[in-house]
């Protein structure tokens, strides 16, 4: 993960770490009613990076709501969304928990605990405001805040704005709600669009996705209003197109977390060109690759990896679409943001 | 990895790795006729951290001989032994061929590939024997130079020792063999133990379970002789273990590698202690741990991983004797290296 100022290119600054003193709940009668219903006799608990220090505790707390026999398992995978439930725990235990997101596709085998934020909004979001034209604006909010949006939409509603929203796709849970590699939800005709929400990751994505917009954070988490901005991201993109194109051969990366599969596309560039292998791949990281020694990455899974770690690798990394661009496929100007629509 | 002379500590330096030109034999033919046997649509190689740099020519290679609709994937995992197969690539595809280990149990699903090395053992085996006691010797070799192990126990006897060999536990496939995690091949009455092969990491581990023996190794590969110390790591263990007598809050890890799991103690030691939490993880890595802030952590897996990367990680980590020392239940010199034997 990068390390910067923790407003751009940090997957671990999604807003669950605490800035200041906060309770989550963690809705352990609920996990405990599961456990019951189903005759549970193990449970795998999974967290984000951001909250994986509360999980001893989070354990021990939910041990007591339990009997004896029940066995806990807290997952040690690095986690950063929905998107990457581990199959693993989740094969073996009889209840599986997964904190902190909310569903990409409803499994039966899972149950989600969102983790509401009881931050107040509304003092951060009239600060906000002021930077914003009169008229319409788009509004979004990540999972930890969808138990607001409404009263975010009633805020500016009551101060004069057209609220626009919308419901990305079938990747999205809620209406209003972005992902770090989906902001179909940010596509409304509004030419500015207000995040209200915690972290740098998110706005950051969505500046990257929305170049025509204004995005303004409205940050209850460490009270911070300010613009997002994706210059720096796209700065480093053509840096690693540039880098590429001298490569002579290339890794495919199919990622294998379950929701971040694109298989298809990754057969297909590895199909086209005759330097190119198919790696499969878990968690992607610079010392996975390493070994390899090719001269360039594709990278089919997570977007973010590539647009926030990608200048960490020891080659340049790049989406499908830049990687078109690199062996000249496509244009450079054609250049955009790779969302992960709809995958699962 | 640790980043050392290459004699001690680096999981990589396994004799894999070519340091002078030579050839492997990758038998694609065998794996081209289990591909038609079975009507395979789609193939997964998996390569040790060594030889991965010829990964990308071997499945070009390979694709030569199958059928154009055969789908050819490599796996991107960290790759250390066959007690690490790549259980999602493994289930995703038609045939699975793991190269460069031999099998720990035999299964249906998986073709293995050994890479004998066609490196002549024996200029280096007659410098070696200077340095050994006329009498008793026992043998013992990696699976790479398996194929010569015959030649070598008779290259010994023809200049009069006693050569004792044995098959070590179910875990290892051949008399003579030696594992990172496993030297019971070596448990001879011989009071003196020659270790033909390539790399430091294999004898650092036979020195570290037989601190009785003396250890002499004949490394073909480098073209060395010299004597094995485990020295640096029992040190090492000792530090790692007083630092660990202060710790309040721990993390018992459950390796998840289908061939690393000792689930059944990971258990036990969480049921025994209050302020330790069960975590399941595949790959065992400084940043999988970072975020859980606890006080230290037992690794039940792969014990190479605490012996030798131990100290990259930021919080003491223990195998599960050192952590029955380090609370008070065992004495500081009981400590023995955590050999990992006959478990899958």
């Amino acid at each position: 993960m990068t390390d910067t100022d923790g407003w751009e290119g940090d997957l671990r600054d999604t807003g669950l770490a605490l800035k200041h003193d906060r309770e989550w709940d963690y809705e352990l009668e609920r996990v405990a009613e599961a456990v019951t219903e189903q005759a549970a006799e193990t449970v795998g608990l999974q967290f984000p990076e951001g909250i994986k220090r509360r999980a001893p505790n989070v354990a021990s707390d939910l041990e007591a709501h339990l009997p004896d026999r029940v066995q806990i398992y807290i997952s040690g995978e690095a986690n950063f969304g929905a998107c990457d439930l581990d199959m693993d725990l989740m094969r073996r235990t009889d209840v599986f928990v997964h904190f902190g997101h909310s569903p990409m596709v409803e499994s039966e085998g899972v149950v989600y605990v969102p983790l509401f934020s009881n931050v107040d909004v509304e003092p951060i979001m009239a600060e906000a405001i002021e930077h914003l034209e009169p008229g319409e604006v788009g509004l979004v909010t990540t999972a930890q805040h969808m138990n607001k949006f409404d009263a975010m939409q009633a805020f500016l509603e009551d101060r004069g704005f057209t609220v626009q929203t919308r419901r990305g796709d079938e990747r999205l849970t809620h209406e209003g709600q972005v992902l770090g590699c989906n902001y179909a939800s940010a596509k409304v005709p509004a030419e500015q669009v207000l995040y209200v929400g915690g972290g740098g990751f998110h706005p950051s994505g969505l500046a990257m996705d929305n170049p025509e917009k204004d995005v303004i954070i409205a940050d209850p988490v460490n009270n911070v209003v300010k613009p997002a901005s994706a210059e720096k991201f796209v700065k480093q993109r053509y840096a690693a197109i540039h880098q590429a194109m001298d490569a002579e051969t290339w890794g495919i990366i199919a990622g294998t977390k379950i929701g971040q599969r694109r298989h298809g596309i990754a057969e297909q560039l590895a199909a086209e060109n005759e330097n190119a292998s198919l790696i499969t791949l878990d968690e992607i990281t610079p010392s996975h690759l390493k070994n390899f020694g090719l001269d360039a990455y594709v990278n089919t899974a997570c977007p973010r990896i590539t647009t926030d770690d990608g200048p960490q690798f020891d080659q340049p990394l790049l989406t499908p679409q830049e990687y078109r661009i690199a062996i000249g496929e496509e244009p450079m100007d054609a250049l955009e943001f790779d969302t992960f629509e709809g995958t699962w």
